[in-house]
């Protein structure tokens, strides 16, 4: 198989400055033709997929104008992934489009039609990020009282996942024979009600779709906790994970691949795939000044908000330039990134400002930075030896980082033999390397 | 203001028997390919708006070997439409695209994304149909152990479009400066919380994109009763109405227009739009024999189900071709469609038979055949009398039926000046003729 490129479609970028960038598209804000232009360089790259990101609310609502400035994170201005990506269906051939929906807000029947709907629409390149959203703020846009607690979200999302897999399979691949002569639509016979009764769901079914294209689009899942690990497992064909160095990624995917033959799963039927922020430039030094250039866009306050949102704490009470403090366990959130945060400030002996300029541009993930080879000699590494099977990639500056990256790493990727020269199959999932599910309602399936 | 022209996108057409038609496309079912064109064609012709039905369930499970040959009109094999018209925006750059959507089965919230996205896409183009959901069996697809009741769907709806426009105003028009030198990405004094605490919603907001282009996509609506049209007067810019005299219709519009006033409206900001199902041809000879073709083409079994479904009995217990029975008022369903067939049957003394086939060609509205003239006439006198302002048109068979409209009785209302040479507007709004709401928070409102 080969190596497995993924593009951050946001245009808008993902590190927080790159839309001040000089090379930066104007006026970003829903801004359909350069969704286009996007998603055509990236499939001229041979890209796998497009991903995008999304959350049902707008952040930091207490202090907007610092917020005025850091939108590409928080987006408050962007298409809704499902339609963009319909839309996007009509300008590409190729590419993968994997679009971000939450199992906490919404209902399984719609997930399930409007994913199945992008996979006739796509032919076959749907994909499906299956989140049960972070963000406490979005429960207060959905009549919720306060944010679904963290389990509940979790065993909602399981059985969500497993209805909408039913309700893909409600009719049989050759379900609608459509013949003129004989007045038969569609065969009754090859339907199937799912009748799903379970604590979270009652879904009767079937679905008034033919079955997609791929069988099922494609399920992504992220998480690294252990309810978000075995929710991967029981549910996903591919998994979005950041690990700061190559030893603990290996041990995360040796960890997700271990957790398949539990579900009657062989280790080639997950796909892990490494969150990355690439800088790369002709020579070394010129991908650590476009990395400057961007660290000079940040404010101090933009920078300080976002360190506060990792460690949990107000940073703008802490002197700029003084060391960060070593906040006790208590303090930081669940996700255990706020604590490797302070504990690298804290070894490194960094002050307020060189911690938020340090992990400003991993937002995105590890930091891949230098000439086109040793970018190439490190994804290599983490490809080989087991750390991912593939990279979910942002590449500063939108578009020209990824331009860059085209340009100069997928070409040393090809010729090293890990990277397609062309796209092999007619879908994502072909070209991904996974099997078409059978559907649980098929002959070969239920007898 | 010109007729207001507005085409059925379901590819598949509207009349049950259509798609068996030799001039019918070859398996309609999710074909990307007929919908692009059926769009092309109706903007070739300068339909003001695609339009696309909907419902969240498959019909009549109980008996899926009649419903084998019934597709069109129950649909199990369809796209959603959000994800549809996404994609259609990108092929088309005048035509309107309204999507069906529930307001009992979907979050205000998610609506307002999605529709706010499709307007992005579209440049202005998106209209949101408004329905309640009038299918029982859908409320299974949902976790509902029952179809919501009636009063509490509309109860509902009338809340849920209120907080789905609010969400539209959450920005406003230039809240987005995007200005690179200043690091100024929108501007906190534009963007506008709703809060809103209801009595089915409370949604804080703001919503997560700009200001849709059009400010607030178009919304339509349908619905007959007492409280579907006060909803309409309420909320709706376009409504659908079926009226089977043009004495009923002109009544039934000047209800509607009528009830405007108390919500602070003029009667041009609602715009009344009647189903019509055209069969035009060069001469009244040739339209009658395409109805033939297709009457021939529904099986006794096909015609018997429908009507059973419009009266609320088993037409199948009947003799076909004895008289049509007079059914008691409390046998029918509460739409009052159902008596006005038996009424018309009983008066003309019709069969079983008979009666099915005089309704079967109006499922989508009252049934104009004829020549061009003969069309244009009939087309003339209710929109110049107050019948309506426009029509919602089926044209079987698809494509041909559409394609015989625009090319035989377009030219002759464009000629007596009652339809547009080309589109005036840039937007659906504009070219409805509709005025573009101001914005709630904005200060010239809110001062």
């Amino acid at each position: 198989m080969p190596m497995i490129l993924a593009a951050n479609a946001n245009a808008q970028g993902s590190h927080v400055g790159e839309w001040r960038h000089p090379d930066a598209w104007e006026r970003p804000a829903c801004n359909l033709g350069n969704a286009v232009r996007l998603a055509r360089i990236a499939e001229a790259g041979k890209f796998d997929l497009l991903f995008l990101a999304d959350g049902n609310g707008v952040r930091n609502l207490d202090k907007l104008d610092l917020f005025a400035a850091t939108s590409p994170s928080d987006r408050p201005g962007v298409f809704e992934p499902v339609t963009l990506l319909s839309a996007l269906a009509m300008v590409t051939e190729h590419i993968g489009l994997v679009a971000t929906t939450t199992t906490t807000y919404d209902e399984p029947f719609a997930v399930a039609r409007r994913f199945a709907s992008l996979d006739h629409l796509s032919k076959g390149r749907a994909g499906w990020n299956l989140v049960t959203t972070s963000n406490p703020g979005d429960a207060l846009n959905f009549s919720h009282e306060a944010h679904v607690p963290r389990d509940e979200r979790y065993e909602r999302a399981a059985e969500f996942a497993q209805v909408v897999k039913g309700l893909w399979d409600s009719w049989a691949d050759d379900a609608f024979p459509q013949d003129k002569a004989s007045g038969r639509f569609l065969d009754p016979s090859r339907a199937h009600a799912l009748n799903h009764q379970g604590r979270h769901f009652q879904v009767a079914g079937p679905l008034n779709a033919p079955r997609p294209p791929q069988g099922h689009p494609v399920i992504f899942s992220a998480g690294q906790s252990e309810i978000g690990k075995e929710l991967s497992a029981a549910t996903a064909d591919c998994v979005f994970a950041i690990e700061g160095t190559i030893d603990n990624a290996r041990r995360l995917y040796a960890d997700l691949k271990s957790r398949l033959p539990r579900y009657g799963r062989t280790a080639d039927s997950l796909k892990v795939l490494s969150g990355v922020t690439i800088f790369v430039g002709e020579t070394a030094a010129e991908a650590d000044a476009l990395f400057q250039e961007l660290e000079d866009l940040v404010s101090p306050a933009v920078g300080l908000d976002y360190l506060s949102k990792m460690v949990g704490a107000r940073m703008a009470d802490y002197p700029l330039d003084g060391q960060m403090p070593a906040f006790a366990e208590e303090h930081v959130g669940p996700t255990g990134i706020g604590r490797a945060i302070i504990a690298m400030a804290v070894a490194e002996k960094l002050t307020v400002r060189q911690t938020y300029k340090r992990i400003l541009p991993q937002m995105a993930g590890n930091l891949f930075k230098g000439s086109a080879m040793q970018v190439a000699d490190v994804m290599e590494e983490w490809f080989t030896t087991q750390a991912c099977d593939g990279f979910m990639i942002a590449a500063p500056v939108v578009p020209t980082g990824l331009e860059r990256f085209i340009h100069l790493v997928v070409p040393e990727l090809q010729r090293r033999g890990l990277f397609r020269l062309d796209y092999e199959g007619r879908t994502l999932r072909e070209n991904l390397g996974l099997a078409r599910p059978e559907n649980r309602f098929s002959p070969s399936v239920a007898e």
